[in-house]
């Protein structure tokens, strides 16, 4: 099993605040897709939607300010049954996170895509929360020749 | 041992232009880093050097418009004896990057930040190539409290 890990740091801001931004439909929007719904309680599922396809997620742990835990139910084949992880902190004015999605059963091409993708939409979540504005799909930043 | 995985897709470009930009000290200093001296011939030293610290990377392995391997001789501890692969092949009118970042002993926190850096200049790579202008060190992006 391998994972996709990445980390960043948001300025000026308290883990409440990036916390928020990863669990309100419009947090959510404002930097992964602008096609969310659902339900973002804990046992809730969110359906993110993107022009290509989609995932839905089962919210499996929230501890505010600190920890989210995603359970993929719905999506591409490779990511059904791997979880999304994100641990905050806050370190001086800066809140950092780490994230995870875990759980993938090879290093197949698109687990290579994925990563550098979580990457932009880790950064888009920087901006939104630094700048107030984001980069979601379908505005969101091209990788590759996939998307 | 864990792997940093990443994917880019330069539009427009030959692999013979991505693999110059992998394997010439011009090349490097328009995505990676400005600071980049050594020896890119086979079996030869480059040095990268940024503003907190840098990086020796043997030339391993050298397949014109194929590929291209680094060992890591100095550095950071983590990543010491550590590789990077890059691979490349044309689809389309696009080159596919695949990279790795092979043989972390342990994801610590520094190999989450690294794998987002990571990504950040490869994006670098790619705007280099199809725009004429990357995001190298010193002027990188920076994506978190460490850099």
């Amino acid at each position: 099993m391998v994972d996709i890990l990445h980390r960043i740091a948001v300025a000026n801001t308290p883990p409440a605040k990036v916390f928020e931004a990863l669990t309100t439909l419009e947090g959510l929007r404002g930097w992964w897709t602008e096609d969310t719904t659902g339900d973002t309680a804990p046992e809730g599922v969110i359906a993110f939607r993107f022009p290509a396809g989609g995932f839905d997620m089962k919210v499996a742990e929230l501890d505010p300010g600190r920890r989210v835990r995603w359970e993929v139910v719905g999506g591409e084949a490779e990511w059904i049954g791997t979880e999304i992880h994100w641990d905050l902190r806050q370190e001086d004015d800066w809140t950092v996170v780490l994230f995870k999605h875990q759980g993938w059963r090879e290093p197949v091409e698109f687990m290579h895509h994925c990563s550098t993708k979580w990457a932009s939409f880790l950064l888009s979540l920087k901006h939104l929360l630094e700048d107030g504005k984001g980069e979601p799909a379908p505005n969101d930043v091209r990788i590759d020749n996939w998307n």
